[in-house]
Formats: structure tokens, C-alpha cells, sequence
């Protein structure tokens, strides 16, 4: 009946997850020819044919310097020190382990099964137990993850400082490097441990595919509650460092950016890899496993589960092992095929990785669905069975993977300075800070638009075609090139810091010109990260919705009842909560931040000389206790919300608090990241000066440049702290609301039933 | 059956509107006799109660300079030229009155009643031709309404500058006695037209209840229509010169704001009438007239319209009514009862005025809901009749009227300078305009919290109790202290006002010290007015939603069908669309306006020596040419989004969209406007130095200043023309989707049938 048999479907997805590993690895080895070590020569990568043949490479000052390089070594040391964050997120599983557990733990005995009440299924207290496990893996995972991606980018910032010396291409190659093996470690994990846990699971669970895969859902939640403190923690870190340490420094002391003589300088430097490198990839990590698990879910209970179809049942995985062959060959585009020769080839290379994976994969997607689909076959639709072509499947996944070209695309016309949006935030820097923050806002809202058409749009198709397992699949289709989406963002703040590092280093203004060059490029294929976060986010939540929905047994919605309308406005208020407390946070911890520096200034003797070093450990400090202090309440808001709601209104309100919190945070999300994108890049494109107008607004320290900077500081915790948290905050929700749908169903509702 | 006789009701409706419309012209009559004329002295008033006595009169300075008082009335004379944007607004009318005439225009035959198919009611085309004239008498109340405002509010100001010199306490009863001017003929002349348009309808339709109300909903479209471009073309006027006078009069050129040396600073004055009043004028008015005909058409499809009940239909017009005596006694408490007479004393006295009439207000509501219903009657509740007691429609509209109160009361606390949260953002400001600006949105952001759950609670009770009629008479028990919310509201630029009089005559500086307290408090109450304009808003177009489900024959909204989900989606995402387009024009003509008075500066020599006069009218043109340009766009996707999902889309997504604009607008709303008004309270709270803590962190021209002036300036635009629109945006929605509702039924949803 399907092309692919089933053993062969249980070869090729951790084949494909080994290859993903093993690129990975061999990116890591080809980063780590470039030696810190002082008595190693620096260009001892002749062999490589990115070694030489560099257009930029005739200036070389510096490259034997010892000291430079000694530097360097030391900076990463401090660096890695501030990376125990993973520690307290352990702490955290084990509180939802307990708290998962004692929910469901009451019946021992086999029941019927819901969608085939003759049959006999295994206990609710498995699904408990397993829920769990598969909690804790996800958890893991996601932890492991997020903790591999800051190893890799500490590992790198410093060397493609080092590389930097010798041209803009070397340095963007490994940057572009390191930030691969963060994807494609993070891919293949992601789908590795997702197929084992599948394959044990069965050992026990045998042909009851419904609790199997419920108990799967488990995974996703882990990954998504790591993902939010990974995400809220790290962004309040890392922009109470940044803030705080601009502050003072650009603006009171009037030293530049990354100034070695700044106290605040190393958390910042270890906030950009906390926040944007592991938030990042636990963010994403959450999503995949999410998407996963929802198409899995309902695919259980439609033909493909009832009928015990292995290799279609795993449709989802196969998609993602696709994903990880055509990310490779992607990536060579950029690490091989061509090369990198002046900075403006820096952008349009990192959008060519978008265009060729996403075309690539349109190719690799119709391929699995020929192989892995029958021709025809039922998918669950609220009750019903609903009949589906392999095509129309085709077309879903399809969907999402050019919904997630076209956000990538917007978010880069609305956030890159070669573009007339962001060139006009600047040019309203002459009339000072004011005007600038009012086109910034103005920017963000409308980069709204088009990318909710473009999900509007997929959920409609996706939807039409195959009901939730449509959307869970365009949501898997557009993380289905994860592994190159992450390399392009983590390139970003890995390049933030290479900056750092030149300037931390003393190295020439040119050097700072280079990598100023990569951070710019760097904070447009962020935003354009956290668009694809965004848009895979808000198809991952409907379909964990309609997941919820199903299992909670309500086959509709209706906005015109009471109970759903307030949940609806009251969900649309949740992410204005949210992002108020992860504000004020990041403010209050700046305000600690900017204190402590001062009294540094203020007290060690010749500091802003250079002759004594500054405390680096105590701001480190202060960011690390601000995240992890700050970080309980708008968690608690997001944990407890579900929790609340279903029980004291029950899964009616829920549901509306649900699609509220999802209509609201998705705009407020894209319009954040995108309006704070902006104005880092307003600010580097002042700062550049690489075209006539951008000239008449510099240089640094004009007017309008600190005006710019005004922008830039407020878009901080926009962009790296509320902004991205709010995917989570509409994932999580409707992850917990699924994993607790059948309490809630049973017990909840406790208000409306007095 | 009900206590209250056909014919008294016919009485007590038109009495207590021309009780209102006596009242607030005895008020004028009160304002009017301050003369600004230099032959007659200023102080004539002495047989008046608060024409002496006063706590602060000691210093009279420049009482009988007549210099002073020739140039109030000149500049008053230059205010008054900008008013002509009304002539624009009625050229509009004439153009939705062909659009509305056209799209119904074809049956002229009796034809069966849709919701009692027995009987035969009048033809479509009467509904038509009957709902044009409502929408044109609707527009025409709502511009007339903001037309008085503007006028009595550019009367007012100079006088209340004059009398400043005398003491804040007869300044504020002249500023507050025009705001009561303005609440007053805005909530008589609503009432009496609606009420005159009733009665000339019934002469055709007779007893064809069911199509009078249906064509009056017309009366609802109109006064919002009219609205939008006040508010929105308003905003943009008032902000382009505010922002444009500021950057270049206070950041450039170091003069103080409203100095007469600024070119832009009429521009700026006019704007002031012009976007807080009239816009605030015809928002209020909307809500006024769609709650009421959203009301009526429940209710003359439920047991009131069916049994032909009279007094029972005018239910809500009674509750109207009953509100205005209620108001005109809690007036008499700020100007006749008590007496002003510290700085300190003008906030409680202007909280008392909302506390007293929503307490007087209960009870008159209960004898209202006591004389003019039944014991028992039956609600139309989406194809199904629901019995409901008076005492639980008395209960619908106090949970309305305390919602406004708690709102009024959260809003006052997060955007006056009394409390914390002001005081917090005035203290980022230490560390510059960043923090201030991160600090503000975060506060902006929590201050949505508790009026949403005000909100949800209403909804939630009004609509257990009573449907949509609930939601409906919820909203005018909102609305229903309108003329009290008005005159505080109203009270707000007319003192902003005086104090630029006072700066531009050059008064000295305790006078201006007055005004600006009053000003300070303006702020506080200009925010407390949007809080209820939005919260009105809210249930306003809850209630039209429902009357539009109800009409277009659809008996649910289910969030989990396609159609519905990309219409939420997508109706979330427009206030941020539209948001982008007015902060932008905002932008724009700031820009232009900066360029012009730069230019004025550096042509005209004299001109800061105060030898030479600028050219206001050029200003003047530059802010009105931008309002009337840049207010066809946000304009345009207002009225064009129901005609275009409705016709290619459908009911069904219209639905959504409406669902979506609703939730997601009223947070945007709320944020927006508490934000602004929070910057700006946290200057003013610098700039007074009223506290130990205030004097830390002035005076005028410190850097914490400087900071506050730039959240300031960002908060204009998201205040003044940004927020307030956004309940325009979902009321005139919501109402045009209601008025096209039957075309959208028959002929919607093309783009589904292809």
C-alpha cells in the first residue's frame, strides 16, 4: 500500500538523525582548526580551500600578536563561566514531574479505549507515568540543546574574532559554522530521541497507539516549559546586561560598545549566548517536538493509527529527516560552494540558505509523501473522519514551509538596513529620539501584516486539506528546514560577540568594521529567526488547540457564548501581562545593573584608564539572580493560567482564552521583535555609514546617532525579552491545556457549577 | 403592566433633553460672563457665589493690564480659523450616503417580517431610504456635537486663563463649568434627536417595529463614521503640531512649550480643540447612539416589540434620560457645592464627580428599571426567546456603570502623578529616555489587567442575564454619566489650553504654575475619558456584534471552523495595521511641520527676539492638509474591511474579524492611551517638583527632564491618535457590518463559492 516499508522507515529516521549528528560534528572539528592557543599559528588552515584566496585578506595586522590571542582565551574563560543557568532549569522538571504525576494517578486497570470503546487500551495511570517520562526527556533534551548551542557559540565567538583579521569571509564562515552545528545538532537530537522514545514506548504499549501517542504529548510540554525559562530567564539576562552596560558606558561615561573597561561587558557578552543562542534553540526545539507530537496525537486516532500504518504514522518524523538531508546540502551552499567576498554579500548569502532550502525541500516533501502516504486515507476531524489525498498533504506541509519563506523574507525588508523601512527609522533620528521610537513602533506594527496573511492563509489550505493534522503538519513543514533556520540565527548573536571580543581585545577599527559588518547581518537573520519562531509557534498552537479540543470531547467553539468570549478577551489581554512583568524586569535589573557599574567607576582607581580590571563576576551575578528571581512571576502567569482557568471556568473558557492569547501574542511577538531589529540596525546603519545618507546622519556620537542608540536600547528587551517569550507563552498554554485536557474535562468548571 | 404610562414616557424623554440642554446653556451664560473684551473688567462677577472668597485670589497681577487681555483674545481669534474640518466631514456623509442607498435599493413590495413571518412589513427599500436619513441625522448630531465642543471649549480658554490670576479654584470651576457645556448638549442632543427620530419614523412604519429599528441602526453608523475622522483626523492634526512645536521650539531652540515665538504653537492649540474635543465628542456620542439602536433592534424583536410595549422599548432612552438629571446634580457638586481651593484639591474633586454620579446613578437606574418594565418579559436570544426579571435588567446596567467606574478609577491610577506607577516611570528617567520609554510601555501594558476583567465580568453577567441585550443596556449604564465623563474629559485640553495662552501673553509664572496643575489633572481625566470611551466601546460593539450574528441568521461563531479562525487571526492583526498607518502619519507631519518652523526660524529675522511674528497660518495649513490626507487611509481600511471579507469572504470570517479587532483593539486602546498619559504626567510630575523625590530628578532642562519630554512626545501620537481610534475602529465595524448584515447573508462569501 505505501512505497516505503516499515522497516525501512525504522532505518532511514535515525539514519537521517546520525547524519544530521555527524555533520554537525565535522563542522565543529573544521571551527576548531582555528587555534586561541598562543603558540599555534592562527592561519594554519592553508589546506582548507577557505583558508586563503580572500578577497579582504591582504590586511593581516595583528595575526601573530600574542597578546591578542591570549586575550581572547581569557574572555571565553569568563564567558563559560556564566552558563549554570541549565542547573536551575533541572530543578524546575523535576517541580512539573511531581505536579504531571499526581494528576492522573488513580486507575490501574485497562479501559475502554476513547475512539474504539470495544477495544481495551492500557490504564490512565500509564499515560501518567509515561506523560512523564516523556516529560522529562523533552525537558532534557530541550536543556541539552539550548546547553550545546552556548558551548559551540563561546567556542566560536573567539575565533571568528581571530578569523576576522584575515577578511570578512573567513570570519563568516565560521561564524556561519558554528552556528550549523548548533542546528543540526539540535534537529537530529530533537528527532533522535523523539524516534527512540517512540520505539521503547511501543515495548510497552504495543498496538494501543492512542495512550502511546498521547503519552507522547509529554515531550512536547518538557521541551516547551524548558524553552520558556530558557527564553524568559535568558532574555532578562542578557538585556539587563546589555541595557545596564549602555547606560552607563555609551551614554554616561562615553566609552564604546564593548569596552573591556565596562563592569557589565562579560554578562552581556554571556547574556547574548544564554539568551538568544539557548532561547533560541529550546524555543524551536519546543516547537518541533510540539508539532511533532500534535500531528502524532491525531494521527492516532485517524487511519493511519487506527489501522496501524507504521510508516505513515511517522509521516511527521520522516518530514523532519528530510529536513535534516536538505539542510546539509543547503549549508554547503554557503560554507562551499561559494564564498563570501565583501560585506554586502553577507545578507544575500544568508537569504539564499532560505531560498534554496525551501525549494529544495518542496522537492524532498513530495518525495516522503509519495513514499511514505497512501493515495487516500482518513484523518480525525472533531468527531468525524475526514478523507485525505497524499497530494492534499503534500500541499499542507508545503503551505507552511513557503509561509515560513515569505515571513523570513518580510521580517528581512522590515529589519535590514538595505531596505527604506529601517533607512527611515534612521533618517528620524535627526529629529531626535522621539520621532525615532514613533516610526519604530509605527515599523513594528505594520510587519505585522503580511506574515498574519501568510499564516491566515496556511491555516486555511492546511485546514481545508486534512483539519488539525493539516495544520500540525504546515507547522512541521515550516520547521522542517530548523537545522539551517537555526545556523542563520545563531550566527547572529555569535558575530555580536566576535565584535565584542575585537573591541574587549583592542583590536583595529577595521577588524570592528568586519564584524560590526556580520552583527549587522547577524540582527536581521534574528529577526528573521524569531519570525520563523513566531509563525511555527501560532501553527503549533492551533493544532496543540484543536488537539486540546478534541481530547476534551467539545466539538465547538462558539464565541457568542459567554463563557468562551471572556476567555477570548481575557487570553488577548494575557501576553499585555506577560510582557508588562518581562519588561518591568528587565528595567528593574537594569536599573541594579547600572548602579553596580557606576559604583565600579566610582570606586576602583583607574579603571576608566585601563589600569585596574573591573569586577566582571558581581554584574555577572546581578544578571544571573535578576533571571532567575524575575523570571518566577511571568512564568507562574503563563504555568498557572491553564491550571486556573480550566479548573475554576472549565475547558469552554479555556478554549477561549486559548485562541485569544494566540490572536493576541502573535501580533504583539512579530511587531516587538521586528520594531527592535529595526533599531539596532537604524543605529548600525548610522553607525556604517556606508551610503551618502547614512553619511549626513554620523558619525557615532552625532546627534542623531545617539538618538538611534536611544532606539536601540529600548528595542533590547522588545526584541530579546518579550517579544520572543510571547511563542512560548501561546505554545505552553495550549500544551498544558492538552496534556491536562482529560482532568479538565472531568473536574473542571468548579465556578459555573456552583 | 408597567407604572410608567405610554404618555409620560413621551413627556419625561423630551423634558429631561431639554432640562440637559437648558442646564448646559446656563453654564455657558456662567462662562460667558468672564470678559475677554479689554472695556469691561474682568472680576464682574462678584454677585456670583464663586466670584470671590477665593483661597488663592491674593495675587491678582495684571488683572486690568488690558495688553493681556487683548492678546488672549487675538490668539483665541487665530484658534478659532482651524475649525473648518467639519465642512470635510459632510462631503464624507454624502458619500456613504450613496454607498448605503445603492446596495438595498431594489424590493419595493411589503414583504413578510423575518422574525414573524405571519405578519407583512414594510419593504426593504423603506429600510434603505429610512436607514440613510437615520445615518445622515447621526452624522450630523455627531459633528454638530463636536462642533459645540470645539467652540465652547475655544470660548472657554482664554477665560480660564483670566481667571487663573484670580485663583486655581475659579479657573478650574470655569474650565470644568465648559466642559459640563459640552457633556451636557452632547448627551441632551443625542437623546432628543434619536428620540424626535423615533417618533417621525413610527409615523411611516407604524407598527412595523422590526423595521423602524433596523433602519435607526443608520443613526448608530453615522455617528461613528463621523467620529473616526474626528478622532483620527483630529489626532493626526493635534499631534502633527504638538510633536512637530515641541522638537523644535523645546529640544532645539530651548523656548518653552506654547512660547507665541513658535510658529506651530496655534496649530497646536487648535489641535487641541480639535482632537480632544470634537474627537472625544462624536467617539462618546457613537457609543451613545449604537448602544441605544443596538437595544432597540434586540428589543423590538423580543416581547417589548412584539406585544408593542412603549415605554418598555424606551427602556434604554429612559435610562439615557435619567442619566442626565443625574449628571446635572453631580455638576452642581464640583461648582456650586464645593470650592477648589488648593492644587491638591482638583483631582478628588474631579474623582469625586465620577464616584457621585455612578452612586446617584444606581438609584436612579433602579427606579427607572422599576417604573418602565415589566415584572417578567422575554429577550431575543439567537433564534430563542430567554425570560428575564427587572431586577436582573437592572443589574445589567449597574455591572455597565460600576465596570466604567473601575475603570475610571484604574486608569486614574496609572496615569496620575499621585501614585506610584507615574512615580516610578518619572524615576527611570535618571538613566535617560530608555528606561523612561521601557518603563512607560511595561506600565501601559499592566494597566490593561484590571479593566479587562471589569469587562469580562460585565460581559460575562449582563450577557447571562439578558443576552445581547444585556451587553447592550450594560454599555449605555456605561455611558449613561456621559455628560459628567464629558465635561471632566472635556475639562482636560481647555486647561492644557490656557496654559498655552498663558505662556503665549506672556503671564507670569505662578499663572502658569495654575494652569499646569489643572493641566496635570486634565491629563489624568483625559485618560480616565478614553478608559470609559474604550471600555463603552467594548460591550458597544459586543452588543452590535450580536444584533449583527443575530440579523445575518447564523447561530454560532466556532472558533474551530476555518473561516472563522483566519477571520479572528486576521481581525487582531488590524488595530496594529492601523495603528502603523496613523503613528506614521503622525510622523510624517511632524517631519513637515519640523521643516517649516526651522525654515520660519532661520528666515524670519526677529523672530526669536520676539521682534517678529511667525507665520501661524502656514502651521495651521501644514497640520490640516496632513489630517485631511493622511486620515483617508486608516479611514479607508476602517469602512472598506466589512464590505470586503463580508462580500468575498463571508459572514462567517466578518465574524472573526469583528471577534478578533474587538479582543485585540481594546488592549492596544487601553495601553496605548494610559501609556501616553503616564509620560506625560511623569513630566509634568518633574516639571511641578512637588515632592522631595519630583525635585531629585528636576528642574526644567535637567536630564531626567529631557528624558521625560521625549516619552512625552512618543505618548502624543499613541494618546491622542492612535488609541482613541481604535474604539472607533471596532464600533464602526461592528455597526456597518449590522447595517449590511442582510446584503452580506445573501450575497456574501464569493471567494468560498468559487
Amino acid at each position: 500500500m505505501v512505497l516505503l516499508s516499515d522497516l525501512a522507515t525504522e532505518i532511514v529516521i535515525p539514519a537521517c538523525a546520525v547524519v544530521g549528528i555527524v555533520f554537525s560534528l565535522v563542522q565543529w572539528v573544521l571551527v576548531s582548526r582555528v587555534k586561541l592557543a598562543p603558540e599555534a599559528p592562527a592561519h594554519n588552515n592553508n589546506g582548507n580551500k577557505n583558508g586563503y584566496n580572500d578577497y579582504l585578506i591582504e590586511e593581516e595586522e595583528g595575526l601573530n600578536d600574542h597578546n591578542v590571542v591570549v586575550k581572547c582565551a581569557e574572555i571565553q574563560s569568563a564567558i563559560s563561566e556564566g552558563e549554570y543557568v541549565g542547573v536551575f532549569m533541572v530543578a524546575f522538571a523535576i517541580l512539573i514531574f511531581l505536579f504531571l504525576g499526581s494528576v492522573e494517578g488513580f486507575s490501574t486497570k485497562p479501559q475502554p479505549c476513547t475512539y474504539n470503546p470495544e477495544q481495551l487500551c492500557k490504564p490512565r495511570l500509564a499515560t501518567a507515568v509515561f506523560s512523564t517520562v516523556s516529560f522529562l526527556l523533552g525537558a532534557i533534551t530541550s536543556v541539552l540543546s539550548g546547553f550545546l548551542g552556548m558551548k559551540i557559540a563561546t567556542y566560536a565567538n573567539a575565533r571568528t574574532t581571530l578569523e576576522a583579521r584575515k577578511g570578512v569571509g573567513k570570519a563568516f564562515i565560521v561564524a556561519f559554522r558554528s552556528g550549523a552545528v548548533m542546528g543540526f545538532l539540535l534537529a537530529a537530537n530533537g528527532l533522535l530521541v523523539l524516534y527512540i522514545v517512540i520505539n521503547l514506548f511501543k515495548l510497552y504499549y504495543g498496538d494501543d497507539w492512542e495512550g502511546l501517542f498521547e503519552a507522547i504529548t509529554g515531550y512536547g510540554l518538557g521541551g516547551s516549559s524548558m524553552a520558556l525559562f530558557g527564553r524568559v530567564g535568558g532574555g532578562i539576562y542578557t538585556k539587563a546586561a546589555d541595557v545596564g552596560a549602555d547606560l552607563v558606558g555609551k551614554v554616561e561615561r562615553n566609552i564604546p560598545e564593548d569596552d573591556p573597561r565596562n563592569p557589565a561587558v562579560i554578562a552581556d557578552n554571556v547574556g547574548d549566548n544564554v539568551g538568544d543562542i539557548a532561547g533560541m534553540g529550546s524555543d524551536l526545539f519546543g516547537s518541533y517536538a510540539e508539532s511533532s507530537c500534535a500531528a502524532l496525537v491525531v494521527a492516532s486516532i485517524s487511519s493511519f493509527g487506527i489501522n496501524h500504518e507504521f510508516t505513515s504514522m511517522c509521516y511527521p518524523l520522516l518530514v523532519s529527516s528530510m529536513g535534516i538531508l536538505v539542510c546539509l546540502i543547503t549549508t554547503l551552499f554557503a560554507t562551499d560552494f561559494f564564498e563570501i567576498k565583501a560585506v554586502k554579500e553577507i545578507e544575500p548569502a544568508l537569504k539564499k540558505q532560505l531560498i534554496i532550502s525551501t525549494v529544495i525541500m518542496t522537492v524532498g516533501v513530495a518525495i516522503v509523501s509519495w513514499v511514505a502516504l497512501p493515495s487516500s486515507f482518513t484523518i480525525f476531524n472533531f468527531g468525524t473522519q475526514k478523507v485525505v489525498k497524499n497530494w492534499q498533504l503534500f500541499l499542507c506541509v508545503c503551505v507552511g514551509l513557503w509561509a515560513g519563506l515569505i515571513i523570513g523574507f518580510v521580517t528581512e525588508y522590515y529589519t535590514s538596513n538595505t531596505y527604506s523601512p529601517v533607512q527611515d527609522v534612521a533618517d528620524s533620528c535627526r529629529t531626535g529620539a522621539a520621532t525615532n521610537v514613533i516610526f519604530g513602533l509605527a515599523l513594528g506594527y505594520k510587519s505585522v501584516i503580511i506574515p498574519i496573511f501568510a499564516i491566515a492563509v496556511s491555516i486555511y489550505v492546511s485546514f481545508s486539506f486534512a483539519a488539525m493534522y493539516g495544520i500540525a503538519v504546515a507547522a512541521l513543514g515550516m520547521l522542517s528546514t530548523i537545522a539551517t533556520g537555526l545556523a542563520i540565527d545563531a550566527y547572529g548573536p555569535i558575530s555580536d560577540n566576535a565584535g565584542g571580543i575585537a573591541e574587549m581585545a583592542g583590536m583595529s577599527h577595521r577588524i570592528r568594521e568586519r564584524t560590526d559588518a556580520l552583527d549587522a547581518a547577524g540582527n536581521t537573520t534574528a529577526a528573521i529567526g524569531k519570525g520563523f519562531a513566531i509563525g511555527s509557534a501560532a501553527l503549533v498552537s492551533l493544532a496543540l488547540f484543536g488537539a486540546f479540543v478534541s481530547r476534551a470531547g467539545i466539538s465547538s467553539v462558539d464565541v457568542l457564548s459567554p463563557k468562551v468570549f471572556i476567555g477570548l478577551i481575557v487570553g488577548a489581554m494575557l501576553p499585555y501581562w506577560f510582557s508588562a512583568m518581562t519588561m518591568k524586569s528587565v528595567g528593574s535589573a537594569a536599573l541594579k545593573m547600572v548602579e553596580e557599574v557606576r559604583r565600579q567607576f566610582n570606586t576602583i582607581p583607574g579603571l576608566m584608564e585601563g589600569t585596574a580590571k573591573p569586577d566582571y563576576a558581581t554584574c555577572v551575578k546581578i544578571s544571573t539572580d535578576a533571571s532567575i528571581k524575575e523570571m518566577i512571576p511571568p512564568g507562574a502567569l503563563v504555568m498557572l493560567t491553564p491550571l486556573i482557568v480550566g479548573i475554576f471556568f472549565g475547558i469552554e473558557t479555556l478554549s477561549g482564552v486559548l485562541a485569544g492569547a494566540l490572536v493576541s501574542g502573535v501580533q504583539i511577538a512579530i511587531s516587538a521583535s521586528n520594531t527592535g531589529g529595526a533599531w539596532d540596525n537604524a543605529k548600525k546603519y548610522i553607525e556604517a555609514g556606508a551610503s551618502e545618507h547614512a553619511r549626513t546622519l554620523g558619525p557615532k556620537g552625532s546627534e542623531p546617532h545617539k538618538a538611534a542608540v536611544i532606539g536601540d536600547t529600548i528595542g533590547d528587551p522588545l526584541k530579546d525579552t518579550s517579544g520572543p517569550s510571547l511563542n512560548i507563552l501561546i505554545k505552553l498554554m495550549a500544551v498544558e491545556s492538552l496534556v491536562f485536557a482529560p482532568f479538565f474535562a472531568t473536574h473542571g468548571g468548579l465556578l459555573f457549577k456552583i
